[in-house]
């Protein structure tokens, strides 16, 4: 896996927040840049050239951030009314977002607490993939990171990793080839108790694809 | 006309904008506030305690910006994250869009060069106005101000007056009487030539009125 992927937070208490810093821990790949916006960011602090290095230099762009008054934070807007420009090109670079709210995911639909899908209001990033000729990936959401169980932690932490460094579109078979992959560095360090972990669930994850895999062959088989 | 209107600029370069300045002068009525955000706003620097009041004490607000990378400048949105609070109570007052564009504004349709309606990308906008039981109105959009003709300048004038001053819905008979308000303005003090070239327009634009209306109650009697 060669594919480079920047990740380019902004979170205006990013010591504070939990989700960015149990993200940050998922995130700690050999092929992720992490890169922080720091909040003392301006138009004269940034550093238009470094910031445009670092896209060129990468294949997927992330932008993450909690979803504020339904978009970016202010810093990051400012980020990328520096840093974006004409003259750049990042054409077929893969362009994600992981946006994290405060409220169920259900709440942004037509009937909902918040009317909008999160689609809708976040057109204008999907605007800007479109302007560079960038490929929009599908956005990647957490809810409510706070109330969530420790199962649905384990799988965000395997949800986010694939988020960041598969290939999309995010087959079967390439999760199942994402999932080897992982055994076998895991496999080689197990002695870790976070490996251990992993370990884990990447045995539980592969153990559920292989029965709905049997699952499938099987209604195959009857509709013959 | 006792509605009072605030109007939040939000420009990065206001002092060479020639949209701006036009604007500025447009709006220059009795009921209307002109709220400039400074560049050097910051998270410390502003005051959400005054802002807020603003707010509360105008019955349409109005925010005035040009589009970058699809959305609002990055200081509007500063301002947005700081002075927009959930303990604000904002119920019943309108809210407005006045949005320059550097193409026309036929880019922004699908199939069209920007491929996304304004309607969708302002979508965020919409979002506020609902979350706080605000009315929000038809985007007010000026598109490639600099390559207007003087006709369209003065047309510009008078719509932009209209939408920072008048009762929405944009009924025919509001039109009318908010163009009698001003005749009888202008009557008052019509030596001077600034108000001459907008008793010129307002009378074109009766004239035209009369036209459609006389031909509007013509056709009704044929239908009979």
């Amino acid at each position: 896996m060669n594919m480079k992927t920047l990740i380019i937070v902004s979170h205006p208490n990013v010591q504070d927040s939990t989700t960015q810093s149990f993200l940050k821990k998922s995130a700690a790949l050999e092929e992720v840049t992490w890169h922080h916006l720091e909040n003392n960011y301006t138009y004269t602090t940034i550093d238009s050239v470094k910031e445009r290095n670092l896209l060129v230099q990468h294949d997927r762009i992330i932008l993450q951030f909690p979803l504020y008054w339904y978009s970016a934070p202010a810093m990051l807007k400012q980020w990328m009314d520096v840093v974006l420009s004409e003259k750049l090109s990042l054409r077929g670079k893969e362009f994600g977002l992981v946006v994290t709210i405060g409220v169920k995911e259900k709440a942004y639909q037509a009937g909902g607490s918040e009317q909008f899908t999160l689609s809708e209001l976040l057109r204008p990033f999907q605007a800007i993939a479109r302007h560079f000729q960038m490929i929009f990936l599908p956005v990647f959401t957490i809810s409510k990171f706070s109330y969530m169980t420790e199962e649905a932690y384990k799988k965000l932490l395997i949800d986010y990793r694939q988020y960041v460094s598969i290939d999309f579109p995010e087959t079967f078979a390439k999760k199942e080839a994402w999932f080897l992959d992982r055994l076998n560095e895991v496999k080689e360090k197990a002695s870790q108790p976070e490996h251990l972990v992993l370990l884990e669930e990447i045995s539980r994850s592969f153990t559920h694809n292989q029965e709905t895999l049997e699952e499938l062959v099987w209604t195959l088989e009857e509709m013959k």
